[in-house]
C-alpha cells in the first residue's frame, strides 16, 4: 500500500457546512430518537411563540396540534398570536441555522442559540423530506403572508418554495407547521408533561392543545399579568474574558479608556471605571484601540480585584417563589407531602452573565420511600426533561448530604433516595446548556455553587419548620393541660369545698412563661374588580375570574408574668398586594408587615391580622413570623428579627 | 412604552457565526471551567495527532507538555511524529471551526467534527489573548514551516500573523503550542489519567508526558503493531434518513435507479438492488434525479423491508477483548479482583453508522463495597472522563438489576453500589456524542440496546465462572478423598492383612464417574526475534524488547469406568499467535484449537499443551475449554461446545 503523505490528507480537508454539521449530528440538537425529536420539536416552536409574545408585550395564547401521518411520521402545527415575522425575515429565521435576534442580547430569553426552529426545518426534511410551512401576520389590515420553504444544507440558506397571502382572522401572529419522524405514542406522556409544566411556570400563558385523536387540553391562563420584562444590559466586567475585552476595544466608538469602560459595560461609574485604571497602572485617556495585550491584561486582572458592583438584575425574570410553591402545589396534589419549602438566592454572576437561582422542597406524604427523589429542572421558565443525569442541578443535589433530613443516601453522596421533590429553576442572560439541545446545565462552579446553597437554605429551612413544630408540639401539651386541665381542676376543687373559683392567672403564667403566637389562614373568592378580556376577544368564563383573599389572623398571647411590648413582622411573598392590616401596622414593604404591638397584659391576648390579595388558594399557607424587642427563647410561634 | 413591532423585532434579526457562536457557548466545547478546558485542549490535540499517524501508517510518539504560567494560565505543547500538514492547510485546520477531512468520511476516527483542534485556539485567544503557534514539517529534506495564527470571530477564519521556517531533526511531524487559561493544580490528576487511558488502550503509541515542574512521565508503547486500518466505507441502506437519500440521488452520476443503489451505498449487490426495486415497485432504470419524492418514499420504506448484509465492519478498529482485560487488569492491579470478564458484540447499526460494543467487568477483591461501582467509558479508543451522568453507558448499566450479582441497588434501578468496575467501549463510524464536547453518548435506542446486551452477556459469564467454581470444588473434594484417603486405606488395610495393595481402578471410576478436566498456565520471557528501533532512532531497552510466550498445559483424566474418545476444544484470543501445539489438532481458527483426543482408558490421562505469542504476562490467565461427542454432564472443567 502506499503512504500516505500530508499531501494526501491536505487532498481531504474540507469545509463542513454548519447545518451538515448538525444534520449529521442531529442528536446534539435533541433529535436523538422519535420520541425526544417530537418534544424538541414542540418545545422550539412554543419557546419561540413565548418569546415573541413577550418581547411585543402581548399576553400568550398558543395553540399547538400534532396530527398523526403514516409511518411514525407526525405533522406539528404551533400558532401564535405574536407580533409576526416581517417577510424579509421568514426565509433567515426558519432556513438558516445561527441566526436570531436573541444571540447578542444580554437579557433573559428562552431562545439564545438561533438553531431551535430551524433545526426543526432540518430535521424534518432529512426524516420526511417535506417542506416547512411558516404563516406570518404582522400588519392587521394586511394579509397573512405564507412561506414553503427547505433549508439547502450545503449553503445553511433557505430555499423558499412558494411565497404567498392568506387570509387570517388574527391581528397578528404567526403559524409554523412541519412534518417530522416521531412517535406520538411513546412521546404522548412527554409531550403533556412539557405543555402542563411550562403552563405552571408561564401563568401569563394560555396554551390550547390538541392531540391526533383529536383530544384538546386547555391550559388556560392563571395570570393576566405578563412576566416582569428582561431588559437588554451591557457585559459585566466580573468574568468578561480578556480576549472579549480586546475584541471590544478594537470596536468600541469611545476614543478614551474612561468612556470605553463606562459605555460599554455595566456596573462601571466613574468611581469604578476610576478606581480600575489605577489598579491597573493605566492612563484613563488612553485610547483603547492603540492599548497592547499586556496593558489589557493588566487591566483584565484590575477587574478582578476592585469591587464592582453586581450586575442589574433587571435583565432577569426570575419565577418567583410563590409561583415555584404553586407549582410544586400543583405537581404534588394527590399526595399530600407533609410540607413544602422554597428559597431563592441573590442574583449571581459567571462569565460575565448574570444568573439566579430559585430552588423548592417537598417532603413526605404519598411519595414513595424506596424510589429516588424525583427533580424537576426548569431554566429560563422552560422545563428540561432529558439529560437529567448530566445537569449541574443534579450534580448540586447529589453532592448535598441528604441522609439526616430522612432521606437515603449511601455514602451520603449521589441522587437520595425517599419521599421527595426537589425543584431548582435557574434563570441567566446565558443559561450554559451542555449542548444545542438544551436539556441539561453544564457544571459551571459558580452556578453548582449558588444551587447548592439555595438547597442548603431549603434544608435549614425544614430543620426550623422541624424543630418550630415539635417545639409547638410540647408545649401545646404544657398549653392542653394548663388552659383546660387546671381550670378544670380549680372549678371542681372549689365547688367541693364551696368556695369561689380561684384566679388561676399567676399560676398559668407562672407555669408557661411564653409569649404563645399562633396563626390561622382562610382563603375567600371574591369577583375580581376588573375582568379583563383575552385577546381573542372570548369572554374567559367561570372559576377562572374570581380572585382570592388570603386571610391570615394570628393571635398573640402573653402568658408571661409581665406586661409584653414588643414588634411582629410577618414575612409576605413579593408579588402579593397588601389587603387591609389591623391593628395599624407600624410598616410595609415588599417583603414584610412590623408592628408595634403595645403593652400586653399577662394572660390578655391580641388579634393581628392581615389580608393578601393576587394570590391563588394555598400560594401562601404558613406565616413566617418574627419578634423584637422580646427574648426570643420567650416566644412560640415567631423566631428572632434579624432584619431583611 | 412603544408597543414592539415585528418592524423592530426584524432590526435585531442577525447571523451569528459559528466561531462566535462557540466563543460564547464555549462549555459545549468542553472548556466549560478551568480544569476541564485544560484536558479538553490536551485530549483534542492528542487525539488529532494519534489519527494523523494512524492514516500515515506511522507507530505515533507524542510529546505532550504543559508549562505553568502566572495567573492560572497554561502553555500546552503538543507534539507528534506524524506526517505534518501542508503549509496552504495549517490556516484552515487550526483557524477555522467546523474544517476538516474526517466528517465525510465514514470510518472509525477519533475527530470527527472537524472542531476540535481550532476550540482550543479560539478558547486560548479568548482567555489570554495569546496567538496558537503551528510547526508542521512534511518533507524530509526540507525545513520545519512555523505559523502564528489566530482566528476571526466574525468570520470564521484565520489570521495568519506570521510564517516561517525553522530548522527541526525529525523527519515528519507537527507541534501544537497554545496558552489557555487553565487550573492545573486541580487538572493534574485528571490529565494523568486521561493520559494513562490513553496509552492503554492505543498501546501503539509512545507518550510522553512533561509536567510544569519538569517531571516526565514516559508511557511507553506496548505493541509495535498499529492497529487495525478503517477502512472508508459508503452509507448503508439501514437508517439512512429519507432526506439523505434524497440528496444522494441529486449528486449521484449514475443515470439510472440500480446504478446508483450499487454504487453509492454499501452492502448492495445485484440480488439485493433487484429486491429493492421490487419491493418499491420501482423500474430500476430510472433516473434517480427525476424520481418524485413519493418515489423516494417507497424506495426508503423498502430499504427496511429487504433483508440486507450488515455493513462490512473493516471501517471499525475496536480495541479487542485482550487489550480490555489488560487494561481492567492494569486498572486494579492492587486490588486482586475476583475476577475480569469481558464481552464483545457483533457489529450493528444506527441509522446507517456501523457501531460495535466492548465491555469488561471487574469484580471483588479490595474494590470498594459501600461506593457506586467505577464506569470507565471509550469511544474509538478515546477515555471519556466527564458528563458520565448523561452518558448512554451509564444509562444502559443502571437500568440491568445487578442484584443478583451481589451488587446493591436500590429499586433494581440505577448504578450500582459494590465492588465492581464496568468498562465499556464504542466504535463507530460516528459516535453519537451528546454534544461537540465529545463527553458522553447519547441514548441512541440501537446503542443502549447493544451495550445491554453485552453486559447480560458478561453478567451470564459471571454466573458461568461462578458455578464452574461451584462445582470444580465440589468434586475437587470427592477427588481429593478417592486419589489421597482410599489409596492410603487400601495400603494400610493391605499392610495390616499381609496382602498385595489391591488395584483401586474400578472403585476409582466408580465413585468418581467423570473426565476431570483442569489446566495450568505458565508465562515464559523471551527475546523478541526482531527489535524493531523505535522511529526516533532510539533504541528501546530493556523489559520492552522482550516478548512473551504464553503456555498452556490442560491435564486430561478419565475417571469413568470406559475408554472415553471425544473432541477438546480450547478458545484462543483473535490476537494470539498459535505456537507449538501438542498432540496434533484437528484444526486451528481464530478463535479456536480443536483436538480430537482419541481413545483414552480409565484412569489414564492425556496432557494438552499449547503455547500462544503476541500476548502479554496476564492476558490469557484461564482457560476456556470445551468439549463435543461426550455427555458434558460427566465432564469436570469444560463446557458443551456449541459451535462458534
Amino acid at each position: 500500500m502506499k503512504k500516505v503523505t500530508a499531501q494526501d490528507l491536505a487532498k481531504k480537508q474540507k469545509e463542513i457546512s454548519v447545518a451538515e454539521f448538525f444534520e449529521r449530528n442531529k442528536h446534539i440538537l435533541g433529535f436523538g430518537n422519535a420520541t425526544r425529536a417530537l418534544i424538541t420539536s414542540i418545545k422550539e416552536g412554543v419557546d419561540n411563540s413565548l418569546d415573541a409574545c413577550e418581547e411585543a408585550d402581548i399576553l400568550p395564547e398558543i395553540y399547538v396540534e400534532i396530527k398523526n401521518g403514516e409511518d411514525s411520521e407526525c405533522r406539528i402545527i404551533i400558532e401564535d398570536n405574536g407580533p409576526g415575522i416581517v417577510k424579509s425575515q421568514i426565509k433567515h429565521i426558519f432556513g438558516r441555522l445561527l441566526y436570531g435576534s436573541r444571540f447578542h442580547a444580554i437579557r433573559q430569553s428562552r431562545g439564545q442559540q438561533g438553531i431551535g426552529i430551524s433545526a426543526v426545518v432540518l430535521y424534518g426534511q432529512l426524516t420526511t423530506g417535506k417542506h416547512a410551512i411558516v404563516y406570518s401576520k404582522s400588519e392587521e389590515d394586511r394579509p397573512a403572508i405564507k412561506v414553503e420553504l427547505a433549508i439547502n444544507t450545503n449553503k445553511n440558506r433557505a430555499e423558499v418554495i412558494k411565497y404567498d397571502t392568506e387570509h387570517w382572522e388574527k391581528p397578528s401572529g404567526t403559524r409554523f407547521e412541519a412534518s417530522i419522524s416521531a412517535d406520538f405514542i411513546r412521546g404522548k406522556r412527554f409531550v403533556y408533561d412539557y405543555i402542563q409544566s411550562t403552563s405552571i411556570v408561564n401563568p401569563h400563558a394560555k396554551i390550547i392543545y390538541k392531540e391526533p385523536d383529536r383530544t384538546v387540553h386547555e391550559f388556560e391562563r392563571t395570570s393576566e399579568i405578563l412576566p416582569k420584562k428582561a431588559i437588554e444590559i451591557k457585559p459585566h466586567p466580573y468574568g468578561v474574558e480578556l480576549g472579549t475585552l480586546i475584541k471590544m476595544a478594537k470596536h468600541t466608538n469611545s476614543r478614551k479608556l474612561n468612556s470605553f469602560l463606562k459605555t460599554e459595560f455595566s456596573s462601571m461609574g466613574d468611581r469604578t471605571t476610576k478606581a480600575a485604571c489605577h489598579e491597573a497602572n493605566l492612563d484613563p485617556n488612553l485610547n483603547p484601540k492603540n492599548m497592547s495585550r499586556n496593558e489589557f491584561l493588566e487591566l483584565h486582572k484590575a477587574f478582578k480585584k476592585i469591587k464592582i458592583m453586581a450586575p442589574s438584575t433587571e435583565c432577569l425574570s426570575p419565577i418567583g417563589e410563590t409561583l415555584i410553591k404553586r407549582s410544586l402545589k400543583h405537581e404534588t396534589q394527590e399526595i399530600s407531602p407533609e410540607f413544602i419549602i422554597t428559597a431563592s438566592r441573590p442574583a449571581s454572576v459567571y462569565s460575565g452573565n448574570p444568573f439566579q437561582i430559585e430552588v423548592g422542597l417537598v417532603y413526605g406524604g404519598k411519595l414513595a420511600k424506596d424510589k429516588p427523589a424525583t427533580i424537576l429542572r426548569f431554566a429560563n421558565r422552560v422545563p428540561l426533561l432529558y439529560q437529567q443525569g448530566g445537569c449541574a442541578i443534579t450534580k448540586a443535589i447529589s453532592s448535598i448530604d441528604w441522609r439526616r433530613y430522612g432521606l437515603d443516601q449511601p455514602s451520603g453522596k449521589g441522587l437520595p433516595i425517599g419521599p421527595a421533590i426537589f425543584l431548582a429553576h435557574i434563570s441567566s442572560t446565558q443559561i450554559p446548556f451542555t449542548s444545542e439541545s438544551k436539556e441539561a446545565v453544564s457544571d459551571v462552579n459558580e452556578i453548582e455553587n449558588e444551587i447548592k446553597l439555595a438547597f442548603r437554605e431549603c434544608a435549614r429551612k425544614v430543620q426550623t419548620h422541624i424543630s418550630k413544630k415539635v417545639k409547638r408540639k410540647k408545649t401545646r401539651e404544657k398549653f392542653d393541660l394548663i388552659t383546660k386541665i387546671l381550670p378544670e381542676i380549680a372549678k371542681k376543687s372549689a365547688n367541693l369545698l364551696n368556695k369561689p373559683v380561684p384566679s388561676l392567672e399567676g399560676v398559668i403564667t407562672k407555669i408557661m412563661d411564653v409569649v404563645w403566637i399562633e396563626d390561622i389562614i382562610d382563603y375567600e373568592k371574591t369577583e375580581r374588580q376588573a375582568v379583563q378580556t383575552t385577546l381573542t376577544g372570548e369572554d374567559p368564563e367561570g372559576e377562572k375570574t374570581s380572585g382570592t383573599i388570603t386571610k391570615s389572623k394570628i393571635l398573640v398571647v402573653n402568658y408571661k408574668q409581665k406586661p409584653q411590648n414588643f414588634n411582629l413582622y410577618a414575612v409576605i411573598p413579593e408579588d402579593a398586594v397588601v389587603g387591609s392590616v389591623s391593628p395599624k401596622p407600624a410598616k410595609i414593604t415588599n417583603n414584610y408587615i412590623k408592628w408595634n404591638l403595645g403593652k400586653i397584659d399577662p394572660v390578655n391576648k391580641i388579634d393581628v391580622l392581615f389580608e393578601l390579595a393576587g394570590l391563588e388558594k394555598g400560594d401562601f399557607d404558613e406565616n413566617d413570623l418574627y419578634v423584637e424587642n422580646i427574648n426570643p427563647a420567650f416566644v412560640i410561634g415567631a423566631d428572632k428579627w434579624e432584619g431583611n
